[in-house]
C-alpha cells in the first residue's frame, strides 16, 4: 500500500499500464550534409503536425473545444520561425545534428520563459517542452501509443501531459496514478473531468509497478494497493459499489430545492470560468451561477477582447440561464495573473498589488468596455455585477459611477440593458469584512471570496509550501469575519453568498448553514454533495 | 518656488552649494604596457583607501560607529579579489584601460546583485557603485571636496551618498535639497539625524540652482524658494524663529510624565534598532523601549550570532534602562529581510510567507539561542519578550513552550534570569486583531504593529507605488481593528501598546488616545511632539 495525494474521487480495481519514460540521450554530431539534416527535421515536424491534428480532433470530440485549444497552439508552434525556424538555422550555422540543435533552441526558450516568473509564461514552458519532446521522439523513431490499452486499465506514469491524456481511449481507462503532481496538476484536473479516480504524488510508483500488475486505486483516501489479495479486492469492490450507489442517490437531488433543517431556503450555485461551463452547472442541479470569472475572455490571445466579443459571451450565459441568477465578476487580472498584451510592473508581493478593481479603476478604458458588454448582456437574462478586491466604500462608489456612465452611453446609443441590474462586491479583503456593516448599506449583495480572505486574514500565501499549513478556513478569526459579513448583510436586508472553495467544503458547510449563509457557489461537481449536506443541517 | 517631498523638518535660509555631477565618459583603449595600467589602478585604489579611512574616522566621531560601519565594508571591497582582483585580471587579459576594465566588472556585479531581488543585495549595489565611482574619479583626477564649504550652506545635489554626507562639514551645512529620493532615502535619513531641514525629489533643482544663489528651504511643507525677495526672507525668518521656539518648548517635556486630558497615564516609548539607540530614547524623554528590533544582531555578518554575543546586547540595554521597560521583539527575518548565511526559498509573496515567528518555530535552534540570550539579559533589567507575526493561539503557546524549555535549561545550568518575564505579541496580522479577545486571555500584553496590520487588512503592499495610495492608517476597518484590540486587552486587564509608525503620527494620536491606547512607541525624534499631542487630548 502506498499513500499519495487524493486528486479525484472514486474507486478503481484494474490492471496497471506503465507509461514508459524512454530517456533520449542527446549527443552532438558534426553534420556534413546539412540539407539532409534539415529535411530530417522537417519530416519529424510534419509527423508531429499529423499527430497533433489527430490528438486535437479527438480532444474536441471528447472534452470539448476549449480544452482542445492547447493543441492548436502546439500546432502553431511548429510553424513558428522563432522555434522551428531557429532550429533549422542552428543546424545550418553550426553544422550539428537536428537533435542537438533542437535541444539548444529548447533550452534557450525554457530559460527565457522560466525567468519570467509568470504563471502564463510557465504554462508556455510546459507547452514548449511537450512539443519539443514530441519532435525529439519522432527524430528517434520512438512511438508511444497510449490509445491501444486493454479494458480496465489504470495508467501509471511519471506525469501525464495534455497530449498524453488526449490520446487515451477513455472508455478503457479507469484511473490515473502518477509519481508527481498535486490536486491542480493536469492529470488531476483531467481525472476529475472524466470522473475517474486519481492518486498523484506517489514519488516512485512508475518504478515499483509493472504493466499487468493488479492495482486498487482509492481516490477518496489517496491510496493505491499493488497486487492485492482476494479479501482486499472484495473489500474495495464493496466500497466501490457503495460509492456508486451514493452517487446515484445524489443525482435524485438535481431538481430538488435546497432547504435547511431550520426551513431556510438556500441557493446552491456553480462557479464557471467559460460560458459553456454553465451547462455542467445545470446538469448538476445548480440554481444559477454564483461566480462567472471573466478572465477567460482575456487569456490566450494577443489583444484585448472587443466589447462585441465580450457581449456574445455574456449574452450566451444570460440566455442559457433565463430567469436564474448569474453573478458576473468583473476582470480580476494582475497580481499573479498576467496578460501577454498588457505589460504590468514587476511586483514584490503581487497578491498585495495592482490587480482586479485596482487595475480597472486605473484603466477605465478596459473597465468600461467590459461593463458595457455586461450591461448589454443583461438585456437577455438575469445578470448581476460583482466587483472584486473591494477594500473601501470609495472603490465601490467609483465603480458604480463608471457603471452609470456606461448606462448613460448605452441609453444614448439606444442599446438595451437592465437598468436595475444588481451590483455587489466580493468580500475577500479583511477590510471589507471588518467594515461590512457600512458597505452593506450600499451594495445589493455580498459574496465572500474565502480563498483570498483567508490568505490575507492569516497573512499566509497558500501556494507557499513552507507556510501553507497556516491556511485554515476554520481559523476562529476567519469564521468571525464570515459571521460578521453575513450578519451585516442581513441587518440591511441584503443577501450574502460565498464563492470561495470553502463554500463547497463538506466540513465547513454545517457552520456556514448555522451562520445563515444565503448562497453557496462552487464547482459544478461539488453541487450535489453540498445540497445533501445543507439539507441535513 | 518648487515643491518636493518634505524629508526633514525645519527652516533654513542660506546659500546654495551645487554638488556637481561630473560625468565620466568611459572609452575603451588598447593598452600595450599592462603593468603600468595595473599600477595606475592600484594608485587609484590606494587613494580610495586613504579617502575612505578618513571618511570613516570622521563618521565615527560624528554619527557613531554603527553608521560608519558602511565605510568599513567599502574599504574591504577594495581588497576583494572578486572586485579589484577581477579588474586587474581584465586589464591583463583584454589589454584594456583601467576605466573600461573597472566598468565591465562593475556592470557584472550590478547585474548579479540587481537580479537577486533582495533588499540586502540591492543595498550592496549602492555600495559597489559608490566604491566604483570613487575609483573612477581618482583615475580621472577629479577631486570632489564637500568638506570646504562656507557657513550657512545648503547642499543641492542629484542625490547624496553615504560618502558624500560623511565628508560634509556639518557645522556649516544647514539643509539638504536633492533631485531624487524619498522620505527613506539616505539624504533624508541623514538630514533627520543631523536635525537639519531637507526637501528631496525636486527633479531638476541641480539644473536650476547655481552655487551662490540664495535659497529658502522649508522642510515642513517640502518647499524651496530660489533667490527670494526681502519680504519672503522676513516671512521665513519668522517661521524659523517660531519653529525653534516650539522645539525649545518641547524640550521642557523631556522629564514630564504623560497624562491625557481625561487623566489617564500613558507611556511614550522609543523604537530602537541597535543597543546604543536607547540613549537617544532617554535623551528625548522616552519612558522606555516599546520595540527593540533584534535583527541588527543578525545583519552584516557571515554567520549566526552566538548566544554570548546576543546576551551582551540585551544586557547592555537592560542595564541602561534599569527599571524602565524594554520590549524585545524576537527575530523578524525572512520575507524581504534576508541573511546572507541563511538561505531561504524564493517566495512569490514574501510578505505572506515564511518569516518571523513562522521561521523561528520551524528553526528552533535559532529561536532558542535568542530566547536564552534574552532570558539571561532579563537578570539585568526590565526586559519583556514580544513574538512577531502571531496569527493564532497555537503559535503563541508553542513559543511559550520553547521559552519554558529555555528557562529549564538555564535553571539547570545555574544561570540567572527573570522567571516572571512578561510575554506578549505583536498584533500585526488581521487574524490576531479579530481574535484579540481570545488571545488577550493568554498574553501579558499586546503591541499593535500598524505597518503590517494596515498592509494585510487592506491587502496593499505600501512599497508598491501603483497601489500605495490604498495604504491608509485611518481606514475605518483599520481603526475598528485597533479599537477591538485595545478593548480586548483591557477586558482581560492587560495593557495594549502600539509600535508601528501610526503611534507617532500626529494626525492619528488623538484617535488612539480616545481608544485608550496605553503605550505609544516610536522613533526617538518623535517622542516629544507625541507627548505634547497626547497631553492635549
Amino acid at each position: 500500500m502506498k499513500t499519495g495525494i487524493a486528486a479525484s474521487k472514486g474507486y478503481a480495481i484494474g490492471n496497471v499500464f506503465v507509461k514508459e519514460e524512454k530517456e533520449i540521450k542527446i549527443v552532438e554530431q558534426h553534420i556534413e550534409d546539412v540539407e539532409a539534416e534539415v529535411a530530417r527535421l522537417n519530416d519529424a515536424t510534419s509527423l508531429a503536425r499529423t499527430q497533433l491534428e489527430k490528438i486535437k480532433d479527438k480532444a474536441e470530440k471528447e472534452v470539448g473545444a476549449d480544452k482542445a485549444a492547447v493543441f492548436e497552439s502546439h500546432i502553431m508552434m511548429l510553424d513558428d520561425p522563432e522555434f522551428t525556424g531557429a532550429i533549422e538555422n542552428t543546424i545550418r550555422d553550426k553544422q550539428i545534428n537536428a537533435e542537438k540543435a533542437l535541444t539548444e533552441v529548447l533550452d534557450m526558450f525554457i530559460a527565457i520563459f522560466d525567468s519570467m516568473d509568470d504563471e502564463y509564461m510557465r504554462e508556455r514552458v510546459a507547452d514548449v517542452k511537450d512539443v519539443g519532446t514530441r519532435i525529439l521522439k519522432n527524430l528517434a523513431g520512438i512511438v508511444e501509443d497510449l490509445s491501444e490499452v486493454e479494458n480496465n486499465t489504470v495508467i501509471v506514469a511519471h506525469d501525464l501531459t495534455p497530449s498524453d491524456t488526449a490520446q487515451l481511449d477513455k472508455s478503457k481507462v479507469i484511473a490515473f496514478v502518477t509519481n508527481i503532481g498535486g490536486r491542480t496538476s493536469h492529470s488531476a484536473i483531467m481525472a476529475r473531468t472524466l470522473e475517474i479516480p486519481a492518486v498523484v504524488g506517489l514519488n516512485d510508483i512508475v518504478q515499483t509497478a509493472k504493466s499487468g500488475d493488479k492495482i486498487i486505486v482509492d481516490g477518496n483516501e489517496g491510496i493505491i494497493i499493488l497486487n492485492p489479495d482476494e479479501a482486499t479486492i472484495a473489500e474495495y469492490e464493496a466500497k466501490k459499489a457503495q460509492f456508486e450507489k451514493e452517487k446515484e442517490e445524489l443525482k435524485k437531488l438535481i431538481s430538488v430545492k435546497t432547504v435547511t433543517k431550520a426551513g431556510k431556503k438556500v441557493k446552491v450555485m456553480g462557479n464557471i470560468g467559460k460560458p459553456e461551463d454553465i451547462n455542467g452547472v445545470f446538469e448538476n442541479g445548480g440554481d444559477g451561477v454564483g461566480l462567472f470569472r471573466t478572465e477567460f475572455l482575456y487569456m490566450d490571445r494577443d489583444s484585448m477582447p472587443t466589447e462585441e466579443e465580450q457581449f456574445q459571451a455574456y449574452k450566451y450565459v444570460a440566455e442559457k440561464a433565463g430567469e436564474r441568477e448569474v453573478v458576473v465578476r468583473t476582470l480580476d487580472i494582475g497580481g499573479d495573473k498576467k496578460l501577454p498584451y498588457l505589460p504590468l510592473p514587476e511586483e514584490m508581493n503581487p497578491f498585495l498589488g495592482y490587480r482586479a478593481i485596482r487595475l480597472c479603476l486605473d484603466r477605465t478604458d478596459i473597465f468600461k468596455t467590459q461593463l458595457r458588454a455586461i450591461l448589454r448582456g443583461s438585456a437577455f437574462g438575469n445578470l448581476m455585477i460583482m466587483f472584486p478586491m473591494i477594500s473601501s466604500l470609495e472603490e465601490f462608489n467609483k465603480s458604480k459611477e463608471i457603471l452609470a456612465e456606461c448606462m448613460a452611453e448605452l441609453k444614448a446609443e439606444g442599446k438595451a440593458y437592465n437598468e436595475n441590474i444588481s451590483t455587489g462586491i466580493m468580500v475577500e479583503i479583511p477590510a471589507a469584512a471588518v467594515n461590512a456593516d457600512e458597505l452593506a448599506k450600499h451594495v445589493d449583495f455580498f459574496s465572500i471570496g474565502t480563498n483570498d480572505l483567508i490568505q490575507y486574514t492569516l497573512a499566509a500565501d497558500r501556494m507557499n509550501e513552507k507556510i501553507s499549513y497556516l491556511y485554515n478556513p476554520m481559523h476562529p478569526a476567519v469564521l468571525k469575519l464570515i459571521k460578521m459579513t453575513i450578519e451585516a448583510a442581513h441587518a440591511q436586508g441584503k443577501w450574502c453568498g460565498m464563492c470561495g472553495e470553502m463554500a463547497g467544503d463538506e466540513t465547513a458547510i454545517p457552520t456556514l448553514v448555522k451562520y445563515g449563509l444565503d448562497e453557496f457557489s462552487m464547482s459544478a461537481s461539488s453541487i450535489l454533495t453540498a445540497k445533501q449536506i445543507i439539507m441535513n443541517n
